[in-house]
């Protein structure tokens, strides 16, 4: 018998459970992400997480559980998803407490998921050696966790690290959260898909229009895997991408004076292309670029699966 | 006899140094800032506070004495000015090193003016209180000071903090440090400069036009002024100030979650109008306002004297 430690990681598609052993995962669950808007907040979500902690559960041994959930939007320090503008049916959910109803003894601990992936590539990954290091996801939107002196960095109610709502082009395209501009609105998965879509309108994508049968059908994926392919057209808007992403990592610098920026979420397996371009842009956009160190940026060791090791590792981290 | 203590802060305009007692400012001296180019970097700029520390230190009895000077520009954790896009004269100095040079006994301490005002605002000020805060020092430019746990955040190199310089508006007008679109293009008093011409031009200040003589020659100061006295189209353009300013706040909050804000440098004097506005606009700019407790922003208590004040605390902490 033996303590076993879960990792649960609740993204816009999919919930993904994982067993963490050592440092290492041993075994891992997934199950579709519901959308359920007929229930009450999280309802649905946390039936979902219930289903992947009681499978993974089931297969091990054990004398002793914790388990971490990484959830995206804003993560109070009391648990609650105070505000997810990614997945609107579970704004305003406590999944820890409402797992609570299916199981009392259930040890849970809630934390915002780009945290938990920073604490993965901190404690594991990427960012091992580096006390200051920001991980960040670009995925339908973008998050962040700022570790900050070997510690996550929570601000007043547990909400830093919302980098996606950092505004970049005030007069910008609106986001779902409310304002306009945002830095997701154009280096994340979905900005690559507006900036593919816009840059099909202005005719800069003649042979992705051609294949894709008109501009309003030209996907971010599109761009990327031609990207990938070497086609030129789809490399210049990946390098406007690769801008876009260098200068929120910029705006960062000049506030934090971060030197370390670990890249990961779905749009990261792009990174061959993205990471060299932002990383270029980068020593344009930052202020006093040649008064400081390199500033270095690389992709996630853990790639998707650094949310839902994170959440493993804070669990144990915070529970005990 | 007894210990003396001094802050002196490099401005823009003065050198401004103070005697600091028990926490309380017993004397003070100023002289201008000399923009000497002809010289290497900052040797005009040391003189300045070599004349204003000999000043003051003449004219009090001491056998200790421990000097903090505010420097605006990045500075580094070795107390270099490494760049200083609002005083260029002074890019590359190491202050403290050239001061030894007048007088190897002086005990010195160089930091960033906007982190020398966020601790005398925290120690002894408006955010008194509060374990996190961000001061915000509003003149030439922004400069910004983090509170991060009751201690200054300083980042890899110690050039955190330079909020200023957070892209806001990616296709925005230039900056000194080289990008476009920087947060104190709008909301400092170089900025209220800039919009008050913009609005004279687009004729949204018939009044002031009419004052001044024509658009070109209406000033920041102008439009401060006659917002101060009530004129509708000069309120108007300080609201537009005051947008930019929780603009530039919300981003903060996303990032860091702090909920505290305190206002200085010289544009604060219009904090009267600026600050409601800005207070106003952060509740719909910020990413998920509801979910948030309120978010206060207050005008500093020392005003143009807290980075003086910040400099002599930060010496006495670190220098002993």
């Amino acid at each position: 018998m033996s303590s076993l430690t879960l990792g649960v990681d609740v993204g816009g598609t999919k919930v993904l459970g994982i067993v963490l052993r050592d440092g290492v995962v041993v075994d891992s669950h997934r199950v579709a992400t519901p959308h359920d808007d007929q229930r009450p907040a999280g309802d649905a979500t946390t039936e979902a997480v219930y289903a992947v902690i009681n499978e993974l559960r089931a297969r091990h041994d054990h004398d002793d559980l914790v388990v971490g959930v990484g959830l995206p939007g804003m993560m109070s320090r009391e648990g609650v998803l105070a505000f997810a503008p990614n997945l609107p049916t579970a704004s305003g959910a406590d999944v820890a407490t409402a797992l609570a109803a299916y199981d009392p003894q259930l040890r849970v601990l809630c934390e915002n998921d780009a945290d938990c992936a920073a604490v993965a590539e901190h404690r594991l990954g990427a960012g091992r050696g580096y006390d200051d290091m920001i991980m960040i996801t670009l995925g339908t939107g973008i998050g962040g966790g700022i570790i900050s002196q070997g510690e996550l960095l929570r601000g007043r109610s547990g909400f830093a690290g919302e980098v996606g709502h950092m505004v970049v082009d005030a007069a910008g395209p609106r986001c779902p959260c409310g304002s306009r501009g945002c830095w997701e609105r154009f280096a994340s998965g979905g900005g690559v898909g507006r900036l593919a879509r816009e840059a099909a309108s202005a005719g800069r994508l003649p042979l992705l229009v051609a294949q894709c049968g008109d501009a309003e059908s030209v996907r971010g994926e599109d761009v990327t895997r031609a990207a990938a392919a070497g086609v030129e057209e789809a490399i210049a808007v990946m390098d406007e991408v690769g801008w876009w992403l260098a200068l929120g990592l910029a705006n960062l610098t000049a506030i934090l004076d971060t030197g370390h920026f670990v890249i990961g979420g779905g749009l990261s397996e792009a990174s061959q292309l993205l990471l060299p371009s932002a990383q270029r842009h980068l020593e344009s956009l930052v202020e006093g670029s040649s008064a400081r160190p390199p500033i270095t940026v690389v992709k996630s060791q853990f790639g998707e699966i650094s949310g839902a090791i994170g959440a493993a590792l804070l669990a144990r981290e915070r529970l005990g």
